[in-house]
């Protein structure tokens, strides 16, 4: 039989990270593809006593069906403290439990886009975001980013000339990939610009607490005052990925149609984890978890600074300073073609990720290449960066 | 400002067996609106043992980022047993692990129907997958449903007529929200159709394992030579539904964009309960607990047949013999207000679900309604039932 594949999904590709993650598995490679967070950064004694004190108290509650919208007591959990902290959240808002951030993407692209309608984005940007999006026909319009954020007068025009743009995506904090942090300035642009063309604003915040150096930057969320933006949280980075525990905070009106596309897709979030994250959050010291955390990517980001202006700088390659978050957006000098210098790095057992995975249009030319610091040990990041510096050395 | 929702979503309603949750949660009412496993069928003591040793033993691999189509122990697994103990599985099929069944409505609808194309489904039949197709604008075209299975008749003529039906839709075994079991024959005669017309069969059986009483029939997809039918397992129903794990045996070529849907979806399915899954069906004696379950149901049915026998039938309700499944559909005598009733029972503290809301189209007549045994305690089927009862002595 010839099975029939829908238009949505005809051209859609597995994420181009999965397919270098098949010469990651290979054990001599050195692998400075991923964004797993670090081993050490799982609290994973704490997380074994609280699933313990749960299955031994309400092993019923944890096993047993619940609602769309989330546990109740890590909903308000989590909201209180992004109110508390990040003044995230007004009366018109809604906070939902969704299975992992990138559910978030999904579920507000299917509540609110039509087939054909535009998003635009970073471009660079996240590529699960990115194949989320696709996922339903929607036309992607990259903006450039600068090393403070998306450049505002390309942004303005795509907003004058794009038809039927529903949403700005915007990872406003260590963008993946490139580590950019949008300035304040260029938020409060983007925010404005977005309110006067009645368009929502997504903001994907999954490293906001993993800040190492500076200053904190309000989240656009936090002045949204006119009901424009989605802010979508994430507990992967910062207790566990494997549990698939994100979140929402965005006006009522989008958040209700979530849910009943939610109820489609997975009824609800494993409950389990839920009751898990909760707990850690409320008797457990989380701010201090997240103080530790920072601790451990201040020390790897430290290592790998040494490395990169040892190894890799006197090579002509350079790199966005690292302020946060788990990567690192290497940039090789004008002219030298960057998917070839990545395909050799894999012939010498070093796999990056090229630049161009993160573009809206893969065939566009791109000079840059991502490092992750936070998965492999101080070995790795020392063989593979060394590695890169001598084949950059070589060939450039 | 003014919120656009997407054409597909605009008018999808969250499901009505929800809305009548909200009375359920009064500690007043005796809910039979529910689908959820009996208490005492959750082997929680086995959990929190397994549980607590991968989180001993291997903490990292339970919490970190795993890969898209599951964990490959349990995926070997669960094909393994599909294979030896029911036939189910062939060279060119592929497992894949979801979160829960309902996703991989989600998913094969997203990877193969475009806006409009028509699914073929029974009438009635289980509303969150009905949702999860009109999430992507299906056309639903409903087939009665007789006591032993679709009317082949109207399926035959739906499969002439109807313009791009993509799948039928079926749930073979212990139909929620009817109870019927599809034939031997009736089960080879779909399969012919579909294959006549190149659709696909998808294939929905949560309830397989709960057969209490009669003989096993074989599944469609165990005579699927050719490649036509995308089966969906689910653990929901015989490990813990606040899991969410559920699984799809289909054709690589399906199976394939599916998981390119899973990762822009939620990348993984929690791992730890894969794990946890995967310890229990490996190194506990999964089918003896399997032995248990039907026990546990077995009893539940004879205590609650009593009840109707006693209390319904002589009331002029009939009911379609319990053969599994956690569910019962009865039948008002002809003419009676079906809704009316239903309203009624809510006012005398009952809650059961009107068997439109299983319907293609909600506003078609309907005489049914759905009551659910597993999870009730017995003094709360006997309190409920015996209500209907008199209900219906009055007003019928």
């Amino acid at each position: 039989m010839e099975y029939i594949i829908s238009d949505r999904v005809q051209t859609l590709k597995p994420s181009a990270i999965r397919e270098i993650f098949k010469y990651a598995a290979d054990p001599t490679v050195v692998s400075l593809s991923a964004g797993n967070p670090a081993p050490e950064a799982f609290p994973t004694k704490e997380i074994a006593e609280i699933s313990n004190k749960i299955l031994t108290e309400d092993p019923i509650a944890a096993l047993q069906y619940s609602v769309t919208e989330g546990y109740t007591p890590l909903r308000n959990a989590v909201a209180d403290r992004m109110k508390k902290k990040y003044n995230i959240g007004r009366d018109n808002d809604e906070l939902i439990i969704t299975s992992g951030a990138q559910q978030v993407m999904d579920l507000i692209t299917k509540s609110t886009l039509n087939e054909g309608d535009t998003v635009i984005c970073e471009a660079p940007s996240f590529i699960g975001s990115l194949n989320s999006f696709r996922s339903y026909n929607a036309r992607l319009c990259g903006i450039p980013l600068e090393s403070d954020g998306m450049n505002i007068e390309a942004l303005e025009k795509a907003l004058q000339t794009e038809k039927n743009v529903r949403f700005i995506y915007i990872i406003p904090n260590f963008q993946n990939p490139s580590g950019v942090t949008t300035s304040l300035e260029k938020r409060k642009k983007i925010y404005e610009l977005a309110k006067k063309h009645s368009v929502l604003i997504i903001e994907d915040d999954p490293y906001g607490e993993l800040r190492i150096s500076g200053e904190n930057v309000p989240q656009i969320k936090s002045f949204d005052e006119d009901g424009i933006v989605a802010y979508a949280g994430s507990f992967s980075k910062v207790l566990s990925p494997g549990m698939r525990l994100g979140y929402v905070i965005a006006p009522k009106a989008i958040v209700q149609k979530m849910v009943v596309c939610k109820q489609g897709e997975d009824v609800h979030t494993n409950i389990w984890a839920q009751m898990v994250a909760h707990r850690f959050m409320t008797e457990y010291d989380f701010e201090g978890h997240l103080n530790n955390l920072r601790e451990i990517y201040r020390k790897k980001v430290n290592f790998c600074t040494e490395l990169l202006d040892k190894y890799i700088v006197p090579n002509k390659i350079s790199y966005q300073p690292i302020e946060g978050g788990l990567f690192i957006w290497c940039k090789l000098p004008e002219g030298v073609n960057m998917n070839d210098f990545c395909k050799q790095a894999v012939l010498r057992k070093v796999c990056v990720v090229p630049g161009n995975a993160f573009l809206t249009d893969e065939n566009e030319q791109c000079s840059s290449f991502r490092i992750n610091f936070s998965t492999p040990t101080d070995e790795q990041l020392e063989k593979g960066i060394k590695i890169l510096g001598e084949l950059a050395k070589e060939i450039l």
